[in-house]
């Protein structure tokens, strides 16, 4: 007994250290309905984003919006039966989207160079495929291509995709590149195409394209293990301008070189059973030189199998630095949370530092990384506070990413929505500052700290963005002259908070006393008579018709007026004053809760499902994500602990359809991986997490100074929700919350949980 | 007597050597009908050419072409009574076109955004002008905009265009920068626009297009000598694709960027009476940092008249080159002459060295500076052995652009027609072997000369190039596989006879004799049945329908059967013994110019009128420029001295409609300057000039290698063409040609004139 009994800790303790996370990674969750996730294959924050396309999806019909666009914000929908092809760039958990970059399809007979619709895949190069055949594993998918016998598997480097096709035999294969295909496929979104065909297995080129990236290009090189026997172009432009190609060449077949708005190749091979054709295809954001030299340095060889290997020992080196221990189920959630939470912001400039900046010129990145792909409205909030965390030396080089980003935008902002070198602005405030603010009271970003602020001050003082010039004058946005103007009246005082407090870190005494009268401008937007926030016109009365439960409300966005009341994350003992008192707040709380929405709440907004609500609260947009954590400020703390596992248990689960809403470029992520471990900064900027109720058994971080913190959930279990005291190295915490510091110094954090509260 | 004798030769001969050059060249000249030159601001080679337009001429009508197009090659045309603006490039003189980049035009009153019509100038921004108030000299150009009474003044270095506009005093005074505007405008021409206000004094950005070059971007740097006090944009795109500016800007009011594919800016400012609004406008081929930097080296300073002189400087000192003595109408044509030879090729790099490759990826020049504008076919004839003699530096630097042309393109071919990182494969040959052999033989491209040969070679024999592969197989492109297959088994025979020639010199014995015997395949398709060159069927056959005199006959291009049947430039004696002998072969050189052409020839072609025409001699047809002096090869060169002075007098007149066809990229003006001098290049690829009638008095050529040519023709005079005897340095000529060595080496050349052959 008692050998046996060494032997089994030994064991544990082994296989705990050596166990291996990436199996816990299941890509596939959230690709049904509302995750808006790929499943595709990525690296950690890869530029390459190689996945699985189910559909093509015009943006238009008949000249109108086709809102069944809206499900293809990734590409791929889980309820789909057909492949169309696979594609190298996809955005993780959005809500709008693009990219969907250079298509790629293998296939096998008659060449078809359209891909057919999903009622007819048989028209055209699309697949059928099956669930049972397919593998989707971090950086790493599978699956077999009915229609042609085609395995495919899919695996990527940072700036490369590789492909692996096994084929029949076959004198008639083909690998069809399609440079039309596109996510979010607006009218005239492809601006031009070119593409060039180097030798018999190396092509390069670019396409460009205006979609929510306005003026966006993307390079690439693509090489083939096998030379192609022949290949061609269809060219579905508009117009040939100049016909001095024609008389010359028949630019369709085996001619080098096209170029248009509309544009697919092929490349035609004769095929033994079984054989193995590989795609390498890497991308640039300047230039095809660049793409070509980030292929031969990530991916000098062939061997697709160590290429995998090493995308996954990246995982597993990033999944490692938070090692926990709970059920398999949590540990899915976890891991896969994890996952998306490391997929954005990405990668963006070459290997040698080459990156396109807002201004469309190339820099070479020399001190930093550069990152793109900052959804900051959602990550502001607890993506980019858990990088703080787990992934500081990133979190830094993005905010020199967004410093780099104001440096070189026309308006001097910092970005709101940025990707690929352009500004799209989508959704409101300025939380770059945020970001940056959180960074830098965390001491996470020292130097060009100063520099830091003033671009933060700038752009909170940019009178012509967004109502700002309304807001300093008046105190709020009125709603007669800028559109959802509580929302932003809200966040804005919020980010000026933020910009307070750095200025109070850097000394700056003036700036700090600015942005902290500023940051109490939430008060203005109250209207005590109805205990809301509420939308005021520039006369300062407040508007009449008012509907508190409208998600579309004027004055909101996101959020109704019942969710947006309670946005004011920098001073929640404020807003509880404002609302007169605990008890009337708490009601207020409880009831969002609670509540019975009626069902024409859930007709009008594409977002929200029953799925994804308890009460009136809608996990999916991300104004309430702090809520749960707001009774810390009240004398009923347990319901905070109460409502962050409720909302866990919910909104989380293993499956393709696990995911409550977007995952909003891993915001939805992070908030997963913050209240599993037991806290969640409520305001970041602020130095402290708000306790909740952590839902593992145990949780190591390793942190990035070498230090360890060891998070123990002592007696946790589906009931045992409470926290009844929490000891930090041995003393109990007189407060519900820790701070930064706390948490980078390490040590041994200890929750100790009941059934009861 | 004998004192003022002595001080009147004094005094010419002061006056000869200081007598300024610049003010004999007239822009004006060709800028009526055919001649497709520009009146604007240019120095020698320049990449801007900034010219006025003078109508906005649409591609298409209805779907259909529209034939208007083609008189507005260079944008101007004399006949018209307004002027839409100015922009940045222009070609000079070719019969298709492109370009008309960045029109900037200064406007007064009432901002308006469209160009009008030129029935209804009113309804646009256009202005009527007069002649009278229009000044064109080399790199100066003024005229009075008299909608406004806005004086504008343009001027140039060679990447920056240079506007000074003096404005009457206006509370409502705009200077609009319209990116829509563009020469030959094909629908879907207009690819991308992207402009940034960077402050009140600084716009950059860039256009895409897809014209005559498929793929094509200019960025540009542009400065205001005054800040604007508000500005705007107007965006006629079909659909802005993505929203979010909307709600947070009003993008066509003072927001500082823009995009989409028909853009136009506009710049408010209010003016004093005779007040100076300057704009400096530099272009690059890479980015918009390179446009800045162009500008603040080229044009550190806002003085006009410094920036205009040093412009005409730089004519001066290019058009020193050549000094003749001549009546006033002769030094007009000849230095016009001089201008328009010195336009083309034009300067496509940066001043770091920075231009664009084939591929579409940035290269740095460091050993040469990259030229484009290579429009071979025209060119090749007598502008680069032109320049071979007197810019021989620059035309070394222009192999070189054409080799890394060669090696940057997807073909792996030599430029046919190239312009801007395109190639688009106008007209027929691979002339650009002609070109390199020339400069190969002459022996000013020295470095490199093996792999230029190699790079011959490999164009030649490239087999899926228009007819080559059944060329190569044949020994003639059958008419039934590839079109104007006579001319280009003409054209080839003479290209593969340059390859030959410089293989000769390079001591590679293989590839003469490989490349002579091609260049006998003229051969192949001389019908000695009826005497001319035929087309021929891929049996062997000759095509039984043959009219001679059609120039759109199947089977040959920009010349009929009649003309392309004397195109054997590097064998005329083995063409006359083809023909028949001497006696056949100069009848039907005779009845070429002394022939009276039905009225039907006229009514097919647009390039010709009967201006341009001597009897059936159509000079404004390249292929036919050789033709006067191929009586040299018989026992009548007399007649080549006659024809030769005829053609000069006869199609070379100091006036707006002066020239009788299309310059073609300085062609015609090469043919004119050198027939003027008294020789020709029959054969480019040969070291001989085959000698004609000079029709100046003297003329020196100051060449590079500091030696010095004086061409003197004793007795010259309108009725005294006839060449007596021709004298080298104190030594009579036995033949009737020189060579390359004899001019290189400078002294005396002696010309013996008469009335009387």
């Amino acid at each position: 007994m008692k050998h046996l009994f060494i032997a089994t800790l030994l064991s544990a303790s082994a296989s705990f250290a050596q166990e291996r996370l990436v199996p816990y990674v299941k890509p596939i969750i959230g690709t049904d309905r509302m995750g808006h996730t790929y499943p595709g294959a990525t690296v950690p924050f890869g530029s390459v984003q190689l996945s699985p396309e189910t559909d093509t999806i015009p943006y238009e019909v008949d000249g109108h919006y086709n809102k069944d666009v809206y499900k293809y914000c990734a590409g791929y929908q889980y309820q789909d039966k057909a492949i169309v092809g696979f594609s190298h760039t996809h955005f993780s958990g959005t809500g709008h989207s693009d990219l969907g970059d250079f298509l790629i399809m293998p296939t096998a007979g008659k060449l078809l160079l359209n891909p057919g619709t999903a009622d007819h895949p048989e028209t055209g190069f699309r697949s059928p495929f099956s669930h049972s055949t397919e593998v989707a594993e971090a950086d790493y998918y599978k699956v077999k291509l009915e229609k042609y016998n085609i395995l495919a598997e899919l695996t990527a480097t940072t700036r490369v995709g590789v492909h692996q096709y096994t084929f029949p035999k076959s004198d008639d294969a083909h690998i069809v590149l399609d440079a039309v295909y596109g996510i979010y496929n607006y009218p005239d979104k492809n601006v031009w195409t070119y593409i060039r065909v180097e030798n018999d297995t190396l092509i390069t080129g670019y396409r460009q394209t205006s979609g929510w990236a306005r003026t966006r290009t993307v390079y690439f090189a693509m090489t083939l293990s096998k030379p192609f026997s022949s290949y061609g172009f269809q060219n579905g432009s508009k117009k040939e301008v100049y016909h001095g190609f024609w008389g010359k060449f028949d630019q369709r077949k085996n001619f080098p070189e096209i170029a248009g708005t509309q544009i697919r190749a092929y490349f035609d091979f004769k095929t033994e059973e079984g054989e193995k054709i590989k795609v390498k295809f890497a991308i640039s954001p300047v230039s095809t030189t660049n793409a070509l030299a980030n292929l031969r340095v990530e991916t000098p060889r062939w061997n697709f199998d160590e290429i995998k290997n090493n995308g996954q020992a990246m995982w597993e080196q990033e999944l490692s630095k938070i090692q926990i221990t709970a059920d398999k189920e949590t540990k899915e959630n976890f891991y896969t949370s994890m996952y998306h939470a490391f997929i954005n912001p990405t990668v963006y400039m070459d290997g040698n530092g080459a990156y396109r900046g807002q201004d469309q010129n190339d820099y070479i990145a020399t001190t930093f990384t550069n990152y793109t792909t900052f959804s900051l409205w959602d990550t502001h909030r607890a993506l980019h506070p858990l990088l703080n965390i787990i992934q500081p030396k990133r979190n830094a080089d993005m905010v020199s990413s967004m410093l780099a980003h104001y440096d070189q935008s026309a308006e001097h902002l910092l970005p709101v929505w940025s990707n690929s070198a352009n500004e799209n602005w989508c959704m409101i405030g300025y939380h770059a500052v945020s970001v940056i603010a959180d960074a830098v009271i965390k001491g996470n970003f020292r130097v060009g700290a100063e520099r830091a602020l003033d671009a933060c001050i700038a752009t909170a003082r940019h009178g012509s963005y967004d109502g700002l010039e309304y807001y300093m004058k008046q105190g709020y946005v009125p709603e007669d002259k800028n559109s959802s103007s509580v929302s932003k009246t809200l966040e804005y005082a919020y980010d000026d908070w933020c910009i307070a407090q750095m200025a109070k870190r850097l000394n700056r005494k003036d700036v700090y006393a600015e942005f902290m009268k500023r940051s109490e401008n939430y008060k203005n937007v109250f209207d005590a008579s109805c205990g809301y926030m509420r939308p005021r016109m520039s006369n300062g009365t407040f508007k009449t018709d008012f509907d508190v439960l409208n998600t579309d409300e004027p004055g909101f966005i996101e959020g109704n007026a019942w969710n947006y009341s309670l946005y004011v994350p920098h001073d929640p003992a404020g807003l509880i004053a404002l609302m007169g008192g605990e008890k009337r707040f708490t009601a207020h709380l409880d009831s969002l809760f609670t509540m019975q929405l009626p069902d024409s709440f859930f007709a009008k907004t594409e977002d929200i499902t029953r799925d994804g609500i308890i009460g009136n609260y809608v996990h999916g947009n991300e104004p309430s994500h702090h809520l749960a954590y707001l009774y810390n400020w009240t004398s009923t703390p347990w319901k905070t602990q109460e409502r962050v596992r409720m909302i866990l248990k919910k909104m989380y689960r293993p499956t393709p359809d696990g995911l409550g809403g977007n995952d909003d470029c891993g915001q939805m992520s992070a908030w997963y991986i913050l209240s599993t471990l037991g806290f969640y900064p409520v305001a970041p900027g602020s130095d402290q997490y708000s306790l909740g109720s952590p839902a593992m058994a145990s949780a190591t971080l390793n942190l990035e100074n070498g230090k360890t913190l060891t998070i123990t959930a002592k007696n946790q279990g589906d009931k045992n929700v409470y926290v009844q005291k929490v000891v930090l190295n041995g003393k109990q915490l007189d407060h519900n919350y820790i701070t930064h510091t706390e948490i980078m110094n390490g040590g041994e954090l200890v929750f100790y949980m009941s059934s009861k509260h």
